[in-house]
């Protein structure tokens, strides 16, 4: 089947006289999940992950994925005569490399302009240019070999109540505009999605798991334009109008920023605008090149987000205890499979207060499946928990309160030896960061060896990055920070603020046999400020008892034992209050050490 | 005197209509220490530490140093009526910010453009354009106030043979020649005395403790040309003939460069090479501003230097052992003061092979005096180390096989408990870092908490980085490579690779009470491969025994004691075999935990 669909998008490629094609994971917005319109590169390769990249040329094919999904592309690979191509590792091309060692004079490299961002774009038109070739970029061949292509969402909006966002999105729209001033623009295009739903206070369901909406935002000094679906605006109408925005259609963008006066001067992230939408706009208009304003502000939660964000989390803490406890007292005793306790636990956060949906497709991987990184069973790959092994299980749910995201690894019955000294060592990874003390100004890459030291320390390591960004009921993956000690990616560099929300999870996998991965998500907070500066620290919001019996205790330090029992206590203290009797009799004894 | 002096400059200002001179600590070469005719800010400000910058205005002076100098700095601008500019502290401006604050429209901007490296040179110039007033930088204003001013040092040079290098000079050159094929380049300008030593394998002392001559260097594809003092010369003359170099006198560099034919494309860095030589150079040729290639290449010694160095410091270690136990067994008996240890420790070293001088001056300061990171006694300030308290003893050598660079603080006798905790938190930081197993790919910036975390944990923290780079007999401070968390420098960010060089010395500074710091020259090795990528950790090289006395092995991780027990199994076994019968039973007590 993906041999047929590669093969006829090669013969459009020869119609259209185009020699390589490449097709990435996205969508006109560079969102990182898209809606099931925009999976393209998934239609023609198979390959179901949330981050990979195909490039076709008339004799092969490549696909491009990070760490995450190195076990789960080669299995979903399989057969279909597309190479993988594991990002990163020593040996391997990048895109960029490959194309410069393929692209042959005169040759054509063709890509839908409107899903590569701008600085991917004009890589594509300096490499073509050095080889003596030319780009293409009007063209989504995809379209024509997908028959049954899914038509664009179009799911109705609503918009966040103030108690919820704790800012209102006309200050929001004024913080931007002062911004806008600073730089001395007349406009700012936002097509982000998780930013423009955070100017606006507004949602939708446009991408499963992220509550975002179709649409460009065009902020001038006064006014805006929203372009977006008028159909799924009515519950927005008056706030739209409140906020003196106009409602254009989605597509309208492309013409309409061609009638720009020739003195707009248009702030832009080049990371986050497509590459068609650059070339229309810079070619007569002046640019001013950043990151989105509103990207930093967003990570940077309000004292009302923060204090939401605590009640989603117990909210999301009693739903794990209840899944715990359910797994504990029937594991061995009905039949358990991956996809059936994804849909017990979804069943139990179903009942939170505010809840809105999954922050994204759980991960429930039984032993060997626990090391595929970002495996997600289908009814293809589902198996049965048996009582013995680990069940790791990466879950999060959307509330009116925030988004969440943990990570907690089972033992569903006796372990090897080996599954707890790997998992003691994610365990004291993920302490030691979790408690770091660190000067106001550190970023992600100045902290990530607190989680990896224990790894290194016996030559092991997790091809990931150890955390990440949350938004705020918004996408489960936001930036700008992250942690990782690669100082090359941009986000890792990025200080780590006030407010800001980041996930601690390191893992590790052995293939063939299990993962371990034990995640929070922390709030980065002000600590004291003494003589030698500012002190900074983190709040663990995810509440939920870490499994303690595949610990191996004379592995922890002093440090990491303390941190281990503070962290139980908190728990124990925010979650009892919200508890049955028979939950909270379960987790007083799941903190027993 | 530092009145009047100052007051003399701004007559001069006032005659050549300039409104604000800024004089920093540099030669034309932007060496970090520099000979006797460049002192013109301690000259001007009275202030004796190695780094600091003096601005003059017709009103006031201020003069900016970093927190190793903060408190050196105070006590010497007393009575000066200069301000101290505490860099990097909260609401202290930098330098351009001054500037921009202070500099009004029409006024003049006026320094010596020799003495400011290019990047200096043209923030001065764009924040005079911002604030409509002028540059003038062809003044050296101290050369009038400086009656007594030293003549350029002109120290004999001497070629370092290839058993010291481990690499012939005509191979660095050709090394070099590639770097510039590569970028297109037909010259090199190499302005940095260290780098220069070390292309030519040539040493020097025109510049106190390292081995360097006062020189630039002008590579062509073919041939060379090395402006320099013909009469210190001598010993290399042939030496330069057979790597087809000519020779030119010093100054002429400046009028040579305006006769490069107009086609020369001129690869130049832009930190190293002054400003007067950069505006005239790009004036009229092509320049391609990168790092010089010498000085990654100088930073990754190889094989030879490696060994080299490790002969050094068994030489150094020797010494300091001596040094200890004169100093164990002569405390409370015979007189010591801070300069009579630092003589002391210096005739044990002078005796060891291959022994070329100190690396720099010898910090030796007792209880009070050792909180001042970078204090040096001098008679004014020498005081007696009496049979109680912290000796903080920080020391280096220069030697044909190598530069050495060693801390150690001794217990002279009893301590309170407050010296014995923090004594311990240094020992942790230090030993932390030192047993570091790491990704190849990560930096100082990725590492540098590993230092700092036993510190923050107590909101305690030392205002300098963590470490730096070392020359092979050449400067004690060399990049590109160093541990801080802050990544706004760019040296943190540097890749730590094989083969080089850089100190762990973290250290705690009480004000008026004590100072303690632990360091050790540490040698960047590739630890093991295995399928999560190539490690890398650190070799000791320092090769001492640290002070026991003051631990308290309670607070010690059960890694950081392996760690301590390890280091001081390879001292043993390392200096054993070249120590005198006391001094071996001083060491294998000295050990005895």
């Amino acid at each position: 089947m993906i041999k047929e669909r590669i093969n006829a998008l090669r013969a459009l490629m020869k119609r259209e006289n185009i020699d390589i094609y490449v097709v990435p994971t996205s969508d006109y917005h560079n969102s990182e999940y898209v809606g099931a319109h925009f999976k393209c590169r998934e239609f023609l390769s198979g390959f179901t992950g949330s981050n990979g990249t195909l490039v076709v040329t008339a004799d092969d094919a490549y696909l491009w994925t990070d760490g995450r999904y190195f076990l789960q592309a080669a299995e979903e690979l399989k057969g279909s005569d597309i190479g993988l191509m594991k990002m990163l590792e020593e040996g391997v091309p990048t895109i960029p490399e490959f194309l410069r060692d393929r692209l042959a004079s005169d040759n054509v490299l063709g890509f839908d302009g409107r899903v590569f961002s701008v600085g991917e774009g004009l890589e594509f038109e300096e490499i073509a240019k050095t080889a003596g070739a030319s780009v293409r970029f009007d063209v989504d061949l995809c379209a024509e070999v997908w028959t049954g292509r899914p038509a664009l969402s179009a799911e109705p909006v609503f918009v966040l109540e103030t108690k919820y966002s704790g800012r209102e999105a006309s200050e929001k729209l004024a913080d931007i505009r002062s911004e806008m001033e600073k730089n001395d623009c007349t406009h700012h295009i936002v097509t982000s999605l998780d930013d423009i739903a955070w100017i606006l206070n507004m949602r939708g369901a446009d991408v499963d798991c992220n509550p975002v909406f179709l649409s460009y935002l065009l902020i001038g000094k006064e006014d805006a334009i929203l372009f977006a679906n008028p159909d799924i605006m009515t519950a927005a109408k008056s706030h739209l109008e409140s906020l003196n925005i106009r409602l254009l259609p989605y597509n309208d963008i492309y013409s309409y920023i061609n009638e720009l006066p020739l003195s707009a001067k248009v702030m832009i992230d080049k990371n986050r605008l497509n590459y068609a939408l650059y070339s229309t706009l810079s070619s007569h208009c002046e640019t001013f090149i950043t990151a989105n304003p509103s990207t930093l502000m967003k990570s940077k939660k309000n004292g009302t987000e923060r204090e939401n964000l605590r009640e989603a989390n117990i909210i999301d803490g009693v739903a794990m205890v209840r899944f715990l406890r359910w797994l504990d007292e029937n594991i061995g005793k009905t039949k358990i499979t991956e996809v059936s306790a994804a849909k017990k636990l979804e069943q139990f956060r179903s009942e939170g207060r505010g809840y809105k949906g999954l922050s994204f497709d759980t991960i429930s991987g039984y032993n060997a499946h626990g090391a595929i990184i970002h495996y997600e069973p289908t009814e293809a790959t589902d198996i049965e928990v048996e009582p013995h092994g680990l069940l790791l299980v990466d879950s999060g749910a959307q509330y009116l309160t925030g988004t969440t995201d943990i990570t907690r690894t089972i033992a569903v019955g006796p372990l090897t030896d080996e599954m707890k000294h790997h998992y003691t060592m994610v365990l004291r990874g993920h302490l030691s960061l979790a408690a770091a003390v660190f000067k106001d100004g550190c970023s992600g890459a100045n902290l990530d060896i607190l989680a990896r030291a224990p790894f290194w320390d016996e030559y092991e390591d997790y091809n990931h990055g150890t955390g990440h960004g949350i938004g705020f009921f918004l996408n489960v993956h936001e930036g700008p920070q992250s942690f990782h000690w690669n100082s090359g990616r941009r986000s890792t560099l990025t200080k780590l603020e006030e407010g800001m929300v980041i996930t601690d999870e390191p893992g590790i996998y052995i293939e063939g046999k299990y993962g371990v991965r034990i995640e929070n998500d922390l709030l980065c907070v002000k600590d004291k400020k003494t003589e030698y500066g500012q002190f900074m620290r983190f709040e663990a919001l995810t509440l939920c008892p870490i499994d303690l019996r595949p610990v191996n205790f004379e592995e922890l330090t002093a440090k990491e034992l303390k941190t281990l029992k503070a962290y139980h206590e908190l728990v124990v203290e925010k979650l009892s209050p919200h508890l049955e009797a028979a939950d909270r009799e379960w987790l007083l004894n799941a903190v027993k050490m």
